[in-house]
């Protein structure tokens, strides 16, 4: 048998795991993100709220295998395949594969409204936390030099919508934000009375924890200063803000910036796979993780949907991905080292191990959720912390994070605070413009 | 005499210098700058190439003047002025000063060839350095997926306009990166063959410099692979590459991406003075540092033009400016303070006071001109490195700053690598947008 060939589509946890697995096989493989760089994406929103610089959370995927391993890394996007043909579609050509991961991920999803997503931004990529950021401190800029009190105010008001991990970070970051670090540099204003207004169409916040744990937080939130409004839901938004219902009552809400946290989709590429997929355009998997009738593909991560053989779905989370990515990969490399494809109902079934659930609220706040062990907190929150720098890549990125953060706890300062970019000035490669922030 | 209005536009070097002499008068003090971060511009180079992050080398206006001080910061653009009615106009209305220090620097000068400015991008604000950043990184991911070798080296050429400071340590930086960081990173591509083009009109390197140390970092350069053209021009610049005119033979040079570090030029804001200004734009000033025929206006630093009694101009660096914005702040304090205007021939002449040059060429190569002491090598890039962390602004950035330098000397490593942004895909606040870079 020629040496087989192994496509990865994404370099995020999922594809990353997958292309760790297989370096000790006697593949070629070849890993294609349309970015040059992985992300990790649960301190992301600390970019947005300026506390990290990007490259402390981000690394080039490159460096994560090099020239001596046998995992290739393309900076290509694929934007179709044919599974029957085994072959990928690049924006430079085709590729043929032996075996296919598919772990592209998810983005935003407007549920039909694509119209919000130019003033709801989400937070996906690091230019969606450098936008929120800029946001943010922009509107301050110009409340500064507001002398309507009205329009102030709304300048002052900042709306998240979702109150799922990433909507709670950014709500309580933002507070924080405002109470602590801001205060001292404006004088027209008070950042301090900043009305930051979270918005959760469910009845609770952070489903995937106990209630108990879900009414800590939401506690919280409020003791920082937060409005948190539960089973309520965004009926419009525009750039000036947002009109939210709640029950027959509906409610504008004038804000300086909107923030989207409340849904995501599977990214476009799942629906070239041709088979099932869920109402978020996940790719349903067999118990493999293989794509129904074709076994020598799988999908893996946010861009999947698994449910175990018990009804117990695969949450969209970094160990999720994590986890079938090398589930996945374990499978190809068996088969690569035997020299012969498997039966289906040979191949072992994936299981997700919970390795339980955190969020942080705030300095000193987070709940922790272990199942055998649920924690609230500053506990929750120092476990949360280690937990974070041990995974985050790269040693001086652990480092240089680690100084950031001590040094964010002693004096609430913030070293991020930068607004940057933006503008369309330049023409040939759509270059980073010149215009001004607030403009 | 009711209390006096001070304006300062701009927020570099010169206008900091000016805003922290007057926090201790009975005045009161605006700061105009359009935007919201102070730079530290002779490290911005290492921003373009990789070694640090922007948050390292720029820090919030605001953070510098609390509410406690007597200085307001403001971000907005000033458009105009009207030296004979005392008044600065913004884009938000008129305002009325007393006093009025101009420094609002310098931008790219292409000599009349705006059209180049699109292809050759020149190293100004964080957002030049990023999209310097970005156009390199991406030129290798094009070339480690082209197939054409011609193609591939041209991607893997990059030519730098102008032989100052900046294109030294931008052609030496470069040079750096593609022989020791990437290597390991690339499979279908050697990126220490990398072609790093210096060209320089004039005869020679770094003319603030003597003759020897000009040759000393010619020779560095050449030793590190860049290939350095003296009494060379640019005739046309494109989107593939440049066209380079040496006597009179001329010369196309294809290329992944071409840098500008040739000319400068005053802000536009310089022609709203009304008074002689020089081909660069910039302002003639009196010995005073005053605008001639307005004795309460001032101008310092890039966008001021001074000659002293000897005939010796006051070069475009930071130390120029920062003393140029003492100067014209101490005269504006003791008015203040004696609350009557003096004589133009009362008050002190300005006198530069040349604390040095230095200029880095890359790992351990440097020169250095303090006219009692001109050094090279070793001791010339410990001492540019000393001072340079000496002088970033801000406790924590000269810690993280020093680490991530600490790391880059041991591992070669750069932490920065990222490609990220650019685009117009959002539509209402010239957003960022998720466009690949090398698309």
């Amino acid at each position: 048998m020629a040496r087989p060939r192994v496509i990865i589509i994404g370099g995020g946890f999922g594809g990353l795991a997958a292309g760790r697995r297989l370096k000790k096989t006697n593949a070629d493989v070849v890993l294609f993100d349309r970015r040059n760089h992985h992300l990790f994406q649960p301190l992301l929103y600390q970019v947005a709220t300026a506390g990290l610089s990007p490259s402390q959370i981000a690394v080039p995927i490159r460096n994560l295998f090099s020239r001596k391993t046998n995992v290739a890394v393309r900076m290509e996007e694929v934007i179709g395949l044919d599974l029957d043909a085994n072959i990928v579609r690049t924006t430079r050509g085709e590729e043929r594969y032996d075996y296919l991961v598919i772990a592209a991920g998810s983005t935003h999803s407007y549920f039909g409204h694509d119209d919000w997503s130019r003033h709801a931004i989400g937070l996906k990529s690091i230019e969606d936390a450098l936008e929120i950021r800029r946001r943010f401190l922009a509107s301050y800029e110009q409340a500064e030099l507001e002398e309507n009190t009205e329009r102030q105010r709304a300048l002052m008001t900042f709306v998240v919508i979702g109150g799922g991990p990433t909507g709670v970070e950014l709500a309580g970051s933002l507070a924080e934000i405002a109470t602590k670090s801001l205060p001292p540099d404006f004088r027209n204003i008070d950042t301090s009375k900043t009305r930051i207004v979270l918005v959760e169409a469910g009845e609770r916040l952070l489903t995937a924890f106990d209630e108990d744990q879900s009414e800590r937080a939401r506690k919280d939130l409020v003791s920082m200063g937060v409005e948190v409004r539960l089973n309520t839901a965004a009926q419009t938004i525009d750039a000036k803000g947002v009109e939210v219902k709640s029950g027959e009552a509906t409610e504008r809400i004038d804000a300086g910036a909107v923030y989207w946290a409340a849904g995501v989709r599977a990214e476009d590429i799942a629906g070239s796979v041709g088979s099932e997929t869920d109402r978020s355009g996940r790719i349903v998997v067999g118990q493999d993780l293989s794509v129904p009738g074709h076994p020598n593909v799988f999908a893996v991560g946010d861009i999947a949907k698994f449910v175990d053989e018990a009804g117990n779905e695969t949450p969209g989370v970094a160990q999720g991905a994590i986890q079938m990515g090398k589930h996945a990969a374990s499978i190809i490399a068996k088969e690569i080292e035997s020299g012969k494809r498997s039966e289906l109902a040979e191949r072992p079934v994936f299981r997700y191990r919970d390795k339980g659930n955190m969020a942080t609220i705030g300095r000193r706040r987070a709940v922790a959720d272990f199942g055998w062990l649920k924690i609230a907190g500053l506990p929750a929150w120092l476990m949360w912390a280690f937990v974070h720098i041990a995974f985050l890549i790269g040693f001086r990125n652990k480092i240089v994070t680690m100084i950031e953060w001590i040094y964010m706890y002693i004096t609430f300062g913030r070293g991020a605070r930068l607004i940057t970019g933006d503008g369309c000035e330049r023409g040939d490669s759509g270059g980073t413009g010149n215009a001004e922030a607030g403009a």
